[in-house]
């Protein structure tokens, strides 16, 4: 077997992730990789490691010779990013889980890594555990994906299964979610959605070759989803899920967003329970795939660190063959989607932006509607993200074929069936 | 983006797998890659591609210097060896999903690769289009394998679950599975386990370093599987799944073995359903992980076998890192399982080999006990397979401790307690 590259890291940030991928690294010799350097913001603080292992000086790291990969997991993006492309243009191997910072210069660290002919790696930046980016690379390079579905984000996920399994209000929820440290102290990040539509980005990427800043994809969280909300999807035997979802249309457009949705109770994503994560892939050949995992935390987000290490001892690279060798496919607002909203007051809701609605519901606490509406009108104007709504999207939700449903309903209608 | 080694490929087959390729990679010119010719045995079939792709011949494959891929995909296993080993010996690649064939050649096949230098690639041979092989080698490479569980037959999980869904016999549920196309018309492969059993072997090989003969490992299929056993599977909210797995214990060593069990009703395994094949995964760093899909078609199939040879295109190959370079593990017998069984008459169970025997009931149709017993005892002699008596395990059937509970049961005992 031929020997491999030894690796010597310089390492940025020492938070859960950078100690985590630091004690893996001791416990795995195998590897072939070493911890030459960490730099580090606050020196006084106390580490678990030897002293002389630690500088503030980020210089000593990107520019040592001696040093040829660069692990990146601090959590600010703009030095994040600055520290990723001085490596690159310094010839170093990069890997970072830094999801904002990559979704944010996409398109810029592509150029980089063509320009340098250097790779960066970012397993750990979706999904952590789950290997899904290098799936979507090389497994469905040649297969037809038809859509893709997600659950990417685990504090959120955990939330809603409290609020479910045990009816905790959106708040208790979150407050046990920090108590059990599924969620940040400022959790705006996940329970707002950023985190999951940064990641998404990434991976449409990669299924896609569709490079598009976080900014452009629609997107919201769970932050008014409420008990009421989690009381109809039971009824109607769903649950709620925060969903990042890419589907190719018949015109061969893809549609994607991050948005709350009902999930069937016995589909692959309501398996998904607590601070997991969960990807569906529906393909041309491979048919349904589904990959279940830990999302977040230091060890599965360290172990996805160490499987991109692992994969530079043999000159891996991301090829972006969707990308580059496929021709890019183009993101679309032009379909229609089957929505649920809950509201106070109808005075809020523009029913006449639906295309129809197919049911009305007026509870005592809690009113709301399903109905068909077009993709542009929940984008245009944030109706449904203010003044106590809550948008749900419908299981299945995207509709192609709207006229045909309109003609259908209508003949039905004629002949008194509904 | 650099170039790509055009493929070329000699194809052995054309039966479901075969054809599905063939049509894929006319789909797929993205791949570079074409068929150049194909050799079949019967000439005379009628076939849906051009006359002049065919020949009977198998050298004007093996020996086309322009070939530079041959990919296998018959039944016979023999005959597959033969043309794998020629083909690595002329310096052409090879992907085959022949499971049989390399599970009984697994020790020859690997010196072949060594000794040619060449890639032998098997994707589609375990859980179609599941990648698990590819990742068990990358993406585990460096983390701690606590275990590995898997649903590696789709014809007895659609029996299974048709038996438990629709109350459905044995005999009924096979029946439906033939008609649907699930079973094959000899279903003995499938539901006597040795297929199973073929695909553990390999596993084994990319997660452990294991090198076994399906022969040594431990197996069996459905057959004895009753109606009855799944009624009481119900009552004790399991579900009954065919379950290969492999556990690292305590002491280093790997157990190893495929056999029904019971599996807990809201747990990943029981989530696999119908034809569809799952595995679970569990390691140090990335916990626990769960991969889904279909495990068998044409297309599936097909499309794992398009996966290598997308990653022959950049010189891909298995590098066994396990076995050559982290010391394989080794297989044990020493260790003690829970089991249930069930059975006609009592005098055919030796009572006196179990360790303790904690249940027993006596139904009008059926008996059954669950009690622990030495692996050892299982497999040396089987009489668990006669006489109409029934194994299954229990659930996480491992028992590494077994003096401990011995003697926790026994001070229970003499307190009065149980």
């Amino acid at each position: 077997m031929e020997a491999h590259k030894k690796l010597t890291i310089g390492l940025f940030g020492f938070g859960v992730v950078g100690e985590g991928l630091y004690k893996i690294l001791q416990q795995t010799p195998s590897l072939n990789a070493s911890v030459k350097k960490v730099c580090i913001k606050n020196p006084h603080k106390k580490r678990d490691a030897p002293k002389e292992l630690f500088t503030t000086d980020r210089n000593e790291l990107l520019f040592d010779p001696e040093i040829n990969v660069i692990v990146e997991v601090i959590s600010e993006s703009e030095a994040g990013f600055e520290i990723v492309s001085t490596a690159l243009k310094n010839k170093k191997a990069v890997v970072s889980s830094s999801k904002k910072m990559i979704a944010e210069h996409f398109r810029e660290l592509l150029k980089l890594q063509e320009e340098t002919g250097e790779s960066l790696l970012y397993e750990g930046s979706a999904c952590a555990s789950i290997p899904v980016i290098r799936n979507l690379e090389e497994y469905y390079d040649n297969d037809l994906l038809h859509s893709i579905r997600a659950i990417v984000n685990g504090s959120t996920n955990f939330i809603l299964t409290k609020m479910f399994e045990e009816r905790l209000d959106f708040q208790n929820a979150l407050l046990l979610a920090q108590q059990l440290g599924f969620a940040e102290s400022d959790p705006v990040l996940d329970i707002e959605g950023y985190d999951a539509v940064n990641k998404w980005s990434i991976l449409l990427a990669h299924a896609y070759g569709i490079i598009e800043k976080p900014d452009n994809i629609l997107f919201t969280g769970i932050q008014n989803i409420r008990l009421d909300d989690a009381m109809v999807a039971k009824e109607k035997n769903f649950d709620i899920k925060l969903v990042g979802q890419a589907k190719k249309l018949l015109n061969g457009k893809v549609a994607a967003y991050v948005l709350p949705q009902f999930v069937t109770h016995n589909g692959h994503l309501a398996f998904v329970k607590n601070e997991y994560n969960g990807v569906v892939i529906e393909s041309n050949f491979a048919d349904q795939q589904f990959f279940y995992g830990k999302g977040a935390g230091s060890f599965p987000t360290a172990s996805a660190v160490l499987s991109d290490l692992s994969a530079l001892r043999y000159q891996y690279r991301y090829e972006y063959k969707k990308l580059y060798h496929h021709g890019p496919h183009d993101l679309t607002d032009d379909f229609y989607m089957m929505v649920y909203v809950s509201f106070d007051d109808l005075k809020y809701i523009p029913k006449e932006k639906f295309e129809w609605i197919e049911e009305w519901h007026s509870g005592e606490t809690r009113k709301y509607l399903v109905g068909c509406i077009h993709f542009q009108n929940l984008k245009d104007d944030k109706w449904w993200k203010t003044n106590n709504t809550s948008l749900i999207l419908m299981p299945d939700p995207i509709i192609e074929d709207v006229e045909l449903r309109k003609l259908k309903k209508k003949s039905l209608e004629l002949a008194g069936i509904v």
